[in-house]
């Protein structure tokens, strides 16, 4: 048996026509989640006497057995057979003959994939939730062990203000408990059993759809059962997720290439995470990062695939949302291998303090400590702008240095300069002075690393409920 | 004053550069939020002793009544002044003198312009969410009105199963409160109050952040200030929720235009929301319907933008990241008149009850009917599907009709068969035998209504806190 | 060996970072381009007196031989070695010893992977062009068969004239026709030969670059080598072009779906390409079709995905790359199967002749050639619109026909009216009146069916140098 | 006179459907086409008497004195009326009464709005060509100006080898000169003329469409009414063109953020290009090179809005297809802003030769020349790249340079060295030695220079046909 359908037909389908719409080349990954719905399936058929009990019994045995086979690699899944509801399907007729007949009464492969696919989801992001509460903790491993270190920190690229190495890795830190913030989100929404919707109308069956939920960890049934079968807002969400998550990785990758460049000289990247040339004996590219940046397109065009897909289809199930499967599978597990590179990433990364270490000095880094000095003189905020403003172009026009500068030219500035300006024009002072609530002054930055250490060592995988 | 930053320039910028960069043409939407954002901060200074706080009441008193000026439709956008915050600080001026120029204390436009939109948020996204409940209300009402007629329903577009049209709708009503769910879920990432993070590594100053915050509604504080200036995630996760909505729309469009084709015949558009030809004169057309669905392409594309915008941007601030602007609002106005004409077509769609009464005899309709009568009968599904599609092939290749078979030929077919089955030929009998949770069965969607009826008055904007 | 690169390096690459980099799992496609490239480079070393002619020789037999295994389908791909280049390497190194050592000469992976890419490009949108050629012979076929019948054609989907359906048909192929062009002007701008770019900067080895492009085909090298290795728009191109191409197969898809519905029945649609439903014995789905429908989100997704990728990237090669080939190589190879599945399509497609001809009497199919009839007699356009839309208005409120109008009352709505009006209410006159170029008339539709069918059976494949 | 339909209809349409779906909000930029399409339209319903010649030449009167309002905007536009169509006609109506009425005689607005685009696409792509041309013209005069300068060249962003600023500069004009040749083909493929396809169907009017088209500069008539008025490939093909050019514009972009960045430290960009900071007056920011790499994202997302929303949509015109006019007059308009920008850009660059020329002394850059000198030598490539990369290693390792090996050290690495390696550790060595064609040889780049410079000053706008 390799098709559901066949006695109203009275000719094979083509050959092409069977390749391009096989789905068993992808969803193969269902098989598990698969078999367990079947598991609960039958067993509720068989409690409410639909089928016999003895039939249900059989029945959730051998899909236990298939279960396994598939769990060890064992299972060999047949490239004619469809898809993967008729590949256990004919596993499970042959391993316990005709009883296998009634696993799909009171289900269609409409309400059977939805939940494969929802099972599939809430495994999958599961898995990944603990995979950014890995990256954080060697994020903040990392931070912690370079926590002295000040850094030149940009905006639109141009070096601005020094900052703590600690707090830029704690931003990251931040982006990545969204995500996982999103995905519970997703993950709450994804949490409605569908089975028992069947085609589209419901069954004249005497089914116990919560009977099914219960079983398979599902809080409720979904309501209505056209929405059930036509519904793939969290195969889009789920993406949704994981394309912001990846825009983060590219990010952080984009810092991390920059910083690694000759030109930059922050860090070095582990050598087993970079490449060499065919041509170029000297090189070390950071392949792994640029790959991580690549990849966000991917992620971003997953998104944008189902969404195109979903629009404009009439309810209830159109082929079309077959195809929702290779975008979701693909983003799941490239970011699951993102997620785990860059964790490697940081658990190798060294930062080249010597470097760093001359190049936040400049005077301009301090610019706005010196405005805010000048303000805490009670000089407006727009005069003290325009006079740090001055004194720099000046400066620099001048080839001069502002810790050069006397008392009386300083004052020429703004009567409100004293002598104990210059003393910070130093990286050290400047971090130490901020005050601010999530500043990157060092005793707030400890405190919040400690307040992660904790939060990426819970044993729920972490997630702080405060986003 | 047209420029924050003017003295360290010697030489003013390009008028083409002006006119590419300049904002003020798309981001004077978000005027009030910034005069609100800006009197919390003034009141801030004022109370932290940062400003005397006589400057900071005079600084409220004026942004008040610019505040009012905007809300009238009377306050004048400069187009040479370079963005939202430049022409209010210069209106400002220009109201209550120097003390305007403290008003840009202690913050930055990086941190400000991430609050504003914070706010134009906060604020859209909960309009939104009443709209989409306006909606549902319609469509409830509508489904209410009509909850007698039955309906073919349809997978692949082919006739499948007869449901109640009232069925249909609640589908609709509960893929909206999966819309409403994830925007929920977004204001409440979006509810963490930026300012005071400066250009991205705090301020000096002895601000009080919370102070702001709660002025503004907020919980609570962003915890990073890398991170808080350069963060976008709460536009994109915006921008998902709409996109998926706005595929929720085409899809409602798509099944309405379709019924109201002459082939399908179900339902009469209002003319109001129809146009005509210049060419062939008896036309009625569905183009609002046409343009909700084209205007999904816009919801996606906007989404595809900003995610494309924010990759491989290295922290913190950069300028990309304003054109973050147009997309969001674009998405937000353009959903707005989506729904909005979306709750009129369902207060004044026809339904031809008598054109569909025709169509919903047709005895393939009930095929899964008899083959549930069978598996009732003790008959393996499998052997039920086979039983029922032959007989189905041999009756069409025949030109017979299931109700004209006799009992023999019936049983023929399968021993099981009685004469009883000829009952199940019947569209109420179809709908009325259907029995699980979220099935058409008239009671079960009765009940729906009436739970419906419910949500959709709650004075909270009736967010059913099921998703 | 299984990378270039070794020497520098200190420590090998990470397992996960390998698998994450590895481009062999989908590179492979690219063996038979890479080995012809190579014979090609070998030969102009030796010619070139840069590597011993014998070397060259042992090299270009060598490759020979692997290029045949690789067209035998007999060479194994080696998953640990890298990419496509390094097994090629690799087999040839043990095929004929050192003298492989001295292939990679003055070349880089940059420039090889670029030509192996544009000889795999030059390749596929060539066989792509003849299998569109072929479709269209299929729509011509069809168009032929069928050139008496004539059917309603729709705007907004609301039937709107009628017209023949061979005249429909064309408008395909006109679509078809446009794609061909494109693709021919991508494959002229694919056309030069990057390879002597080598990693950036062209080589101090004299080789001879003219050689090579001649050898290969091509007719011109590429002049400026960080652009030859920097450059990806012949991808982005024809994904591009693969785009509208699948946008057209999509409308076709939903042509023919709209036409297969029990609404429409214009057509059967040949059980080789449907499927049924595992729970309704009745269905014949149009799956393929809707496959066809769905996967044209992919082809889009795949041209967004490569313009992402490149966005923003610094000249010269970044890894990031490497990623154009998964959406190249899937947008080919799924167009291929969608262009072969609308052959068929078209070969097998039945009209409902009969069930067509009960549909195209309603009178308003004509109220166009009625509203130049008047405009024939001097009326103006606009009284003539008014009239028409006024009769027709009438005549649906009072439940009357044109046709059963008296003299009277005709000239009652315009004294320009006769009674020959009547004639035009006849689909065979409504398409014979028609006159302009390109329009519906059966001896313009005749001709044009005459002017493909010399087209498509061109030994060229059949491009019209029209477009 | 506000819409073309009225007469049909007993109800007026829904406000906000009015202000959904009105065009003339963008569609205004089509006036000067349209009235330019409709004197030729109204010139050949007079010259085949289909109107009297009277009226037509009065039409032609009217059409000219509106076009010359509309070119010297003082055409008021009313937003009440639907469409830049219906503007003109009653512009048209109130200016020579009723002959006005017989303007759209043996047209539709399906047919005229397919010709108004491509009128608009033809007159916008061409200046866009001739824009594209303005800036090749900027950077090789850059390139010239600077054609002495030595830069480091980069590959994954890490330093490669020394190259010609020139010949960099030349990558990006060989990068727009296939721009061009793209915009040539959609040119060249949008040149049929369309009109008199009417709504669908064509005419039964005499109408005469080849005079229609050489009026308009069109050499060929579209072949098929259906096509005509469901075609939107022009569009998309132009917007696919302007993604491509936009992304090239991102890459140069982010060249020069790069090369300004404090740690490039290669150029200044002109004053006049960069924006300030409100809270850190030091800050000297390029801004509109920020803009142009993220307006990009905008390039892209046009593309696929366009593609998204023709998708599926069944032939022949559906209102959906409205909506192809926001983005393409959005990327219209955005690029050539790009366009100017970045011919300023190169205008006002400033090359730091100093900086630069510290830079480019690092052994590593001259790694591929030592090898090709072992080659030459008749060292096989794999030994040779072996030999330097371990060189290189130990070097790096022990602290020590190779030009500070003794000829004894160099011989241990490979007896094939001579103590005239050491002269290849030289920039100007480095780039002198290239000799293929395409590299960055001086000779060679200066001939290059010397050929770009005639043809970007050809008064044809410059296009090379060689792409």
């Amino acid at each position: 048996m390799s098709k559901f359908w066949g006695s109203r037909f009275n000719k094979g389908t083509d050959a092409l026509a069977d390749k391009f719409s096989f789905s068993i080349g992808y969803d193969w990954r269902l098989a598990k989640y698969d078999v367990r719905a079947s598991i609960a399936h039958a067993r509720m058929l068989g409690k409410c006497g639909i089928i016999p009990r003895k039939d249900a019994a059989r029945i959730a045995a051998g899909l236990t057995k298939i279960g396994r086979q598939i769990e060890q690699g064992k299972f060999s899944f047949d490239p004619k057979a469809e898809d993967v509801h008729t590949n256990i399907q004919s596993a499970l007729k042959k391993l316990i003959g005709p009883a296998a007949d009634k696993l799909h009464t009171a289900r269609s492969r409409n309400d059977l994939i939805v939940l494969d696919m929802k099972l599939y989801c809430l495994d999958k992001l599961n898995e990944i939730i603990a995979a950014i509460t890995a990256w954080q903790k060697a994020i903040v491993g990392f931070a912690d062990k370079n926590k002295d270190v000040i850094i030149p920190a940009y905006t639109h690229l141009q070096s601005a203000q020094v900052v703590l190495l600690a707090h830029h890795m704690l931003a990251y830190v931040e982006m990545l408990e969204r995500d996982k913030a999103r995905l519970y989100g997703t993950l709450k929404r994804t949490g409605r059993m569908p089975l028992g919707s069947c085609a589209l109308s419901g069954t004249t069956l005497p089914i116990d759809r919560n009977f099914v939920a219960k079983q398979l960890g599902f809080a409720k049934v979904t309501a209505n059962s056209i929405d059930s079968v036509s519904d793939r807002d969290f195969v889009i969400e789920a993406l949704s997720d994981l394309a912001i998550l990846g825009m983060h990785c590219s990010r952080v990758a984009e810092d991390v290439i920059l910083w690694a460049t000759r030109e930059f000289n922050f860090v070095d990247i582990d050598w087993s995470l970079c490449t060499g040339s065919s041509i170029m004996p000297h090189k070390k590219n950071p392949d792994i990062l640029e790959l991580i940046r690549g990849e966000t397109a991917k992620l971003y065009s997953h998104l944008n695939e189902v969404l195109v897909l979903m629009k404009g289809l009439p309810l209830t199930y159109n082929r079309d949302m077959q195809l929702d499967k290779p975008p979701l599978f693909g983003s799941v597990e490239k970011i699951k291998d993102m997620l785990g590179l860059l964790t490697k990433l940081f658990a190798g990364l060294k930062v080249k303090e010597k470097a760093i270490a001359g190049r936040i000095h400049d005077e301009t880094f301090f610019s706005v400590d010196i405005m805010e000095y000048l303000i805490k003189k009670g000089v407006s905020y727009r005069q003290a702008h325009d006079t740090v403003g001055t004194m720099i172009k000046e400066c620099v026009d001048n080839g001069r240095k502002i810790a050069d500068l006397t008392l009386a030219e300083l004052k020429g500035y703004s009567p409100s300069f004293g002598a104990d300006v210059k003393a910070l024009l130093d990286p050290k002072v400047s971090v130490s002075n901020k005050k601010s609530l999530g500043s990157t002054n060092p005793a707030l930055v400890l405190r919040e690393i400690e307040r992660w250490k904790k939060i990426v060592t819970l044993a729920t995988g972490g997630f702080a409920r405060g986003y």
